[in-house]
């Protein structure tokens, strides 16, 4: 058994970790942390479940979480850059759901999350807990960067494109929508439902926090630098995300019926991306509570190729995809715990 | 491995059936039947399933059906009666979850549902699936009638008190609250978005199909006849059931504190039903997607006890507790493939 | 032109005072102020009104105010109180949205607000500012109490058959439902999208502060101290109240038909109060927008009726109501501004 | 007073003109046809109008219709066109909100609608719909086109940036959401609540109805033939468009406050077009239930130039514009019963 320890437990994606760890056969939750909750049974302060765990939060700090195998950060930005270190340590392998090692450059963090980063010695060694993209090097992890929701849905939907170089890196333009739930549970004007009910809107249209960290990844994946485009919408829902990717193709050979068995040749195996038959579209609600991503392709003119992929961004936009990360660094099953089929209507 | 086949497949309860017998580790689903939908692949139907079953729709007939061990019936009324006796007589148990069964009077049962029944032989037979009350009787059971969603919210909220004749039973109301997917899945324009989001309404308020169910089973309960006022309301999400409930108080020690003892004793061990803190109110949110039920009790005056009780239709109130019943009826754990914690937020 | 201003302009009813006062063709507003928003133009702070009001948030004082002909207070409790007899004793009219001259008991009042009361001598004066009962007095009224939004359905459903005793006035049962804008515009944890979105809960269930409000108008109607159980909800929509309202029946000339007669008459000429007809059932989305209340009637059995009421808790459960009342007070036609169909769907 | 009919009632764009229609000084609704509720009173059909409109609905015909000044049809696709020619010539103007009349080309018409176009001589003269552009020629008009509602929003969009070519009209990518009210009112599966409620997907994202009307007007805007790539999306809300319109620069002049200056000198003096400050994001919440359109622009990168436009679908999008319309083509206030603030929240 897997001795588990989260920090930052009251968040949503703390609160998904331990739904989902809960039917985690190989996983003990042995500590959860929270500063505005401790001293609270976990169980009062989320009923959901109520009677399935035995737990008290309690406050984050390193004493507490050293006996443990493996620490998830559930926290925002800028609080697991201060323990990883010594957590690291003491043996302790840390899963970082937060923005603080996605990142390579200290710079880029900094100008964009206004704080110095506290180890930036580590962001080499930090995987990049993109399992389909990074399986290998998550297999020998001991500190992991979960990605974004954002740029989750972006990278699965273009990378077979870009690391074939079919289509122009030069102009890529991601349109994606969001669920309520990825701004957080935090008691703000913006989020409640009298505001964001019946309503949609983009936001940070002229620059968002994601935006470096998919270019980065997508850089990655042509060699090259690229030209993105990025703004995140949010939209009417709770849980889901939905990009919608325009690109030019640029490869001779690429049509919408060979672009489509390109992704299936990348995806052939994988146990949570399904590409969609031609024709289709995703819809959030068929990944909704699951790991799942699924993808479809649309040629609407002959230089133009559209990439619709969903996800559900609290599963496998954060939750879900730290624990196949866990799983791979543990030689598990890389599906243990997280095969639920999407909760439908 | 227990061979299920599940005939109407494609409404809402009939892919719930699907979506957890999936994760049921003791059940191979080996046919499932829909007129509609017969030769499409199952997947196809319902992409949350995609990568997860591998399977077709078939035309429903006892042939197909009678290799299974246990039949489950996702149909609307009038289909479960004429095709059980055969499966019986065939061997194959039978669990249904439309109103079929449910009446132990064929004569009331035809004035609701405007139909002569067609075996009304089998009505002593049927074990009403409610597993908390009826749980030795489901595990003999070869013919299982499971309970509607409004019944099973109002029956385990009432239980306990009526049982004690703590309640006046001759004035007892039940103001019920449901999301559109009890509704089912019917191309009709009351149900559709633009017709019920936003919006909430009573219906049926003169008389709704549900009353005479709950009738018998608070009859049973108390050993004589009630008076049941019973209104459900269309509330504007899709999941979720809550009963607020109101009677008065006869019991000389009957108060608060007594009765949150009274069911913390009667509900004590129930896996899925979980009676909540003094002071509390449940949300459907937190039975969402799983096969809990959240009770709490309040006493606004020194006369009238209010129960409050959720579930998920879809699950406790249908596919979930069919599947409980078929636990028993099996001599499985009751919890198998049903240990799921509500997805929240 | 009637002068007015608003103290509180940044909640949910200061806003839609303005969505409704800026198309009443007898009213000026003045002065509209925010302690949070001064400063502030109205527009930049609801986007709804841009390009429709040229004024700026103010803090509020008695001396922005004075030059007034009358005053909305649109605070939470506690506000109006204070302010409202240096209003008065210069002449100015006040009309108060929230909660401090509603009950005529001030040390009943003190009970529940946990605040000694300001101006207990103005108490007996306030007119109550339901204009289907107290048209009359609203008519030479200077300081108008009005209705919450949950006592105004409550009382506009039982009104003919408590004014009339026809029904039993010792067991009264109100169930009634709102959407989340009756909370108000707080952030607060619990009415974010991703709390409340796709979820239904009871509160208070022991006990609400408009419980006294309700106790207090049912009691003049019949005359005599009434038994109520009163239960909120919250329901997963922004606008609308549903109240399902259950009594016994205690004239032996009550019937449905009866009952709806009397209800024909008693609304009979009723700008905004409709009577639907028999076997109807009232949905929110039918007076989303609007100041109308649709009310029907239901009889489940001999000697029980069940009324059904439905408002839009920010225009008949508030604003809507109050400009209503104004109009009264300065003889205007009482549909003046107010004269909107719902908007639908 | 301008005697209207209206072919159609029975659809949300038919209500919406009733709504809206019954707050218009100068119109009288004299006929109000539907094929399915023939006979059956408005106000039954559609409770919101209760108690304000006295009419039956009648079956459609050109007798019927005959006697009125100007006739909406709020119609699917292929009704206006065989009844339009015999209104003109007996003097009536034909305002039409179906896809009739938007294509100059028939053929074009017939390639995307399946059906040979009933008089193609008349969609040289019909004069389309969007008064911003083509006020002029709305004046003298006797048969409107009205545009859909994605053409509004995108066509609104980006105006001043096409018409001044400051912008690449290669390579126009217009990413439009849409609440479900657009998909109409008819008894179908996928836009039932249980269905599209907390999901978002996109739909003929290879090609739909409304692209080459948007290229259409896209092309008359820069004078030249445009390459255009148009993704619709739904979206779980019911009201409200929102359009995500990314376009590269090519005037050496164009950057964001430049291009901020050329629409508010486009848009100045505009009664329902309002340009929002810099940094600002448009909401489809401040439209709903209004004719106004928000437009906001983000310059994410120096070649790249986002458009943000929401309108009110059922509004700005199709009723509301073409009683706009109907104002310009009888001389009245362009504004006229048109002047209300959204609902909100």
């Amino acid at each position: 058994m897997i001795n588990v320890g989260i920090v930052g437990g009251t968040g949503y994606t703390g609160v998904e970790l331990l739904r989902l760890l809960l039917g985690h056969p190989e996983v003990r939750i042995t500590v959860v942390t929270s500063r505005s909750d401790a001293g609270q049974r976990i169980e009062e302060v989320y009923p959901n479940l109520r009677g399935r765990i035995d737990l008290t939060f309690v406050a984050p700090s390193s004493e507490a979480l050293a006996g443990c195998d493996v620490v998830f950060f559930a926290t925002p930005h800028g609080t697991a850059m201060h323990m990883a270190p010594e957590l690291l340590a003491r043996g302790v392998k840390v899963i970082d759901l937060s923005a603080d090692f996605r990142l390579k450059d200290p710079e880029l963090w900094t100008s964009w999350y206004h704080l110095p980063h506290a180890c930036p010695e580590l962001l080499a060694e930090a995987v990049y807990g993109l399992p389909e993209i990074h399986r290998a090097a998550l297999r020998e992890a001991r500190l992991i960067a979960c990605p974004g929701c954002y740029p989750t849905a972006v990278q699965l939907g273009w990378w077979p494109l870009l690391a074939e170089s079919w289509i122009d890196p030069a102009y890529l333009i991601a349109d994606v929508k969001s669920g309520v739930s990825g701004a957080g549970r935090k008691a703000e004007l913006p989020i409640l439902m009298s505001e964001t009910g019946e309503s949609f809107k983009a936001y940070a249209a002229s620059g968002h926090r994601h935006a470096p960290e998919i270019h980065q990844g997508l850089a990655q994946m042509v060699g090259q630098d690229v030209g993105l485009t990025f703004v995140p919408h949010l939209t009417p829902m709770i849980r889901g995300i939905h990009a919608t990717l325009y690109a030019k193709i640029i490869a001779p050979d690429c049509d919408l019926a060979s672009a489509h068995r390109l992704y299936q040749r990348y995806y052939h195996g994988e146990p949570f991306v399904k590409v969609l038959p031609l024709g289709a579209h995703p819809d959030t609600r068929n990944v909704r509570g699951s790991n799942d991503c699924h993808i479809a392709l649309h040629q609407p003119a002959a230089d133009t190729l559209i990439v619709l992929a969903v996800i559900d961004n609290l599963v496998k936009g954060a939750s879900g995809q730290a624990i196949q990360a866990m799983n791979l660094a543990y030689a598990l099953p890389e599906t243990l715990g997280l095969d639920h089929a999407a909760v439908y209507p």
